[in-house]
């Protein structure tokens, strides 16, 4: 996935370790495995409020940094799998779970070759390479001051009306159910719930980028919002993307949304209604995007399915440990593959060059302590 | 866009010829001019419901075919542009229209290299390349019996519920405002009043894939639902994309949404509630997606903008010939994009061969000829 | 083919056009069709020395420019088929020529679907399309000073020991034979001898690329060596590359071809031994490469191949109009891929933007009139 | 690197590890750790004619396997670094090398970011990724009974005439000096005075895919012959590249390299001369090409460089452990990316499906089993 920053995933859910290869990265950017960890603290099972799995998820950098700084090379990331209850899956071994990939690659690449354990490759652990290579492009967006914040806007009758303040956004990252702080208490009384009942809910994840270049985006095929949807698109539990207006445009008449451009010091839009892209290309306004997820599939209810053996119907139960509401955790993911889209595109307009200069490296460095440091 | 099956535009509305080549196509295929020209009439402007620039729009050939068939070499169609007013367009030379590419392309590629004709490249009209390549996917598709069709679910007021039956959205192509004929009169009643009001409208489209093969699409990044996204999120004035439940999941518990897994010759979903896609790979149902056009900018209503040469505020109203709702056109647009992500994917999974046999083109013929005669 | 600077040609021998697509200009480039005839004539049959085919090739640009500057959308570009003798090859219908890719074709894509006039797809007059791309590249080249050129160095007994002064190698493109002017002579005698034997001669070509920007390569699989072999390697006939000592390291030790690094001003190479490129990246010395092209397949003399109508053995003297040695029309073609290989690693380091200045515009205007006028 | 089946490697001669990821593999194929330790061995370092640095190579796979067969998801191996001496590298921190990428990795990435231990990622120790997925590569071309081979053709004075049986050539991979078994001591005997001289050589090496699958390789940017030149001229070292009569061309009329069509049972050519290759398509016949490699810079003899740290001139002999002729590794190397090509364009021409049956698994067990024991 990308251009010029590029990176390439792997790993299942019970294997030694999933991992990515992030390419394309200009040299002199610090990093250290601290500041990845940093990000996947933040998409970490743990607490009642997600999955029970317990991984510390501490990541391994084997390549692409000498002496502290990026050196252009291709940064290898390795997360160890510690905490795998294979066991679990023993059952499922012959009962593929409705709602899951479960089906599909039985049929692709067949049931002598299916990795059942947690889903194997189609596990939402697999996410923990997308946020392992979005925390490097969130840091390194901060060249531009860019930030990329999302949180909880609805689940169920949970719902956070309009867009919050960006400090309350960014601030949801510290929630353990990834909404605004003032109203984390509803959400957190709505999982409760849905854990003790054994059921799950779908949600919508709101993300802004905060102060984003202008400019991003070719005229056609690979225009930002297109972009941005295949990437989102491509987290598992994703099924709808919008940014604007989105699926409430039909509600619009033109005069509705017409929005003054205007001038102060650059070209502005008075109300940013086109959500921070205008054909396909970014304004320079807040990007503002919204993702559904569905609904955890993986519930304690009762489900029907077949059994392998016989292909009779049968009914099947999962004991695994899950999310009630995957959007909570999807929060860092799409905020990961936002700046990662992002990055590839600041790289394609060449306003990220292919080598920081000390000045750019410190001034990241800079920014990077404030943004770990805010919401505290 | 795409890997094996790989299409390229180029053309601008006001410039001599829009056009697409076509690379990856299996030889041996029956294609001819007037094959594309039956998409084409499709999204073609004319009538009080579309705008009433006049383009014949009839595709010339230029290579890839020899004796009516594809030689598995890249297929050039242009089309000419006969009838720009370029005229209509001197005032928007200083004025940039608000909800247009306008001031995204004269930021990023500088105000005097700026084809303001018609929105030059940034124009609807581009669409016309999409639409062509979408003939040709879209009659490869009958190889396996599979077919595309959408139509206008949502505008205002106007409101299909349910997914109709594939025929009645199969013969919208025949309605003059792209939606089921049982319900078409209320549609027009309501763009013949913006159209009066110089208002425009926002509307959603809904796709539907017959009949489409299973085992579709990648397991990660290539997601058969994200290539989708993109490729349809690479329309004009698309904001947003869903699939099976997408934006409304938030509503739904795990256990409202559980689709029983049944055999039945092969496995079968009971409710198809995942859209025909399960872990980003087709389930073999069908699959049903969303995709939610913004209201028409291009309005005869007074605008706000700025006078490029002072920078100052000033007022706008457009006068070219414009959709009062563009997703009435759109609706041939997202078909072809769906068919030719499709395709892509098709010939990624050696579903359909890089060589045709005899036998192959007269069945595809066949169900050619009974696809256009449907509906009449 | 390309990364941000993309080509996509299309056309055959003798279908109605051959055209390319050419994506990722930077804006504000003045191109005219003259620019692009202006390359096509070094390549264009005529004359004794190759091929007798008649063709104007005067390009017709279809998009991308405006009021004669390029906007950064994709540039169309057609050449019109205007003398094709189809009836030369109604022979070849039935008897698949030796050393062409007649029975490759018929294998992959089928004989039912097989072009064979003039070799459809596969015949030398698909380069015109890299040709005019070429074009557009060479000038983009100025911005930077650059200048790629070329001459034959090896034909037979014909040999320049050596690598020339360059401006020597650049007037080469006055020369019929396309080598240096002051050794022409020995090898138009060559070519004539052959043309009256019905016989055809292979080649080496050499081309030097004048004053390269340092630092254009990936580190590991997009090395700038390697991709210039892939583009050089695409080209019809060609069946040897090489750059710097090349093929005759094996007769050099280490000591032999030691290369001091000094500093005047920047890191310098006392003898370039390397050919311009280290570690897959280029050093700013320039860069020297050689392409090894075979004799021309089609030739008067009888040669044996099969009647595909009863696969028995049988003679065949191809009448067509062909070049007694293809490397001749090759220096332009490979010139060419060299240009086009290196402007898509300018872009992917950033060093061309994505939008010229006025100043950059004129000045490559200017140098790019001082490079036409050169030789004469 | 690749389309369908796609690599990327990752790390640094004295980093952690090395690595590569493999995607688009099949499902179904057998691969353990063995298979690939099996072909790593034939390029690791160890015996004096080559590299004395020690390093066991012993693969780990991180992902893509499930008892004992792909999963048709991205294979991830490692390589850990366990015997580098950085030590010996704190002399060229301050003194680039005289024909390594030292320098030009300074200019591109920043002297302050520049890894140079070893050479970091520009080590031909990187290679290691590449011969890794080159076994697997190499495993699952058996499914068509196609096995590539390499020996060392020429060094120096050292030289085999024509083509040797393929046999003879595939057992060189038991040889030390990795040339054909009968002519080794004669090389061995050069490699050993150079070794004591402190000096290299160049050499080429000859690869011979035997039994090749027809119809490999699109007509005109992604020719067969254009992949495998991009593949190769990626090696660290490589110079050039040539199929069939390559670099001799020049030598030969058309009426001399004529090489007749004939049938028998399929098409054949009676001499091979283009090498396996026509129009950019595999023909069936054997594919034979060469390869160049430049003399190892790496010498014990002095060599005039400058210091960094005041620019003035210095001299350096580099006391690491290397290779007098590295074309020797190469052998391993380029057999190794010669398979990974054939393989993309098999999964291209959807030749090998994206799902092995159990019969197609074991067939190609059996014949890697008969392959491992051949020339004991």
């Amino acid at each position: 996935m990308g251009r010029i920053f590029k990176i390439t995933t792997f790993g299942e859910s019970h294997g030694k370790a999933l991992g990515v290869v992030i390419d394309g990265l200009p040299s002199g950017l610090i990093i250290s495995e601290d500041d990845i960890f940093f990000e996947l603290k933040y998409r970490r099972p743990g607490g009642i409020y997600t999955s029970t799995r317990k991984e510390e998820d501490y990541p391994i950098i084997l390549s692409g940094i000498f002496n502290g700084k990026t050196t252009g090379m291709p940064i290898s990331i390795i997360i160890e799998n510690k905490d795998p209850k294979s066991i679990h899956y023993e059952e499922i071994k012959y009962k593929p779970r409705p709602g899951h990939a479960d089906i599909t690659y039985i049929e692709k690449y067949g049931y002598e070759n299916w990795d059942y354990r947690g889903g194997g490759r189609s596990s939402g652990r697999e996410t923990v390479s997308r946020v392992a290579a979005g925390a490097i492009a969130k840091k390194l967006l901060l060249l531009t001051d860019t930030i990329v914040a999302g949180y909880i806007k609805k689940a169920g009758t949970f719902n956070v009306d309009n867009t919050p303040e960006f400090n309350e956004i960014l601030c949801s990252r510290d929630s353990p159910v990834r909404t605004i702080r003032n109203k984390e208490g509803e959400l957190m009384k709505l999982i409760e719930t849905l854990r003790k009942e054994g059921d799950s809910i779908g949600g919508i994840v709101e993300v802004v980028v905060k102060n984003p270049p202008k400019s991003l985006g070719e005229p056609v095929f690979d225009k930002l919002k297109a972009d941005l949807a295949k990437s989102i698109l491509s987290i598992p539990g994703v099924v709808g993307f919008e940014y604007g207006i989105g699926f409430d445009s039909y509600k619009f008449k033109g005069s509705e949304v017409m929005d003054e451009i205007y001038y102060d010091e650059k070209f502005r839009l008075r109300k940013n209604i086109s959500g921070g892209i205008l054909g396909g290309i970014s304004t320079g306004e807040d990007i503002i995007l919204r993702v559904a997820f569905k609904p955890t599939s993986s519930i304690a209810k009762e489900q029907k399915t077949i059994d392998l053996r016989d292909l009779k119907p049968t009914n099947l139960s999962i004991i695994g440990r899950h999310d009630p509401c995957i959007a909570i955790r999807g929060v860092s993911v799409v905020e990961s593959m936002v700046a990662i889209t992002l990055i590839d595109h600041y790289m394609l307009s060449g306003i990220i060059p292919r080598k920081l200069s000390k000045e750019q490296a410190d001034i990241i460095e800079k920014r990077w302590s404030e943004y770990k440091q805010k919401c505290i």
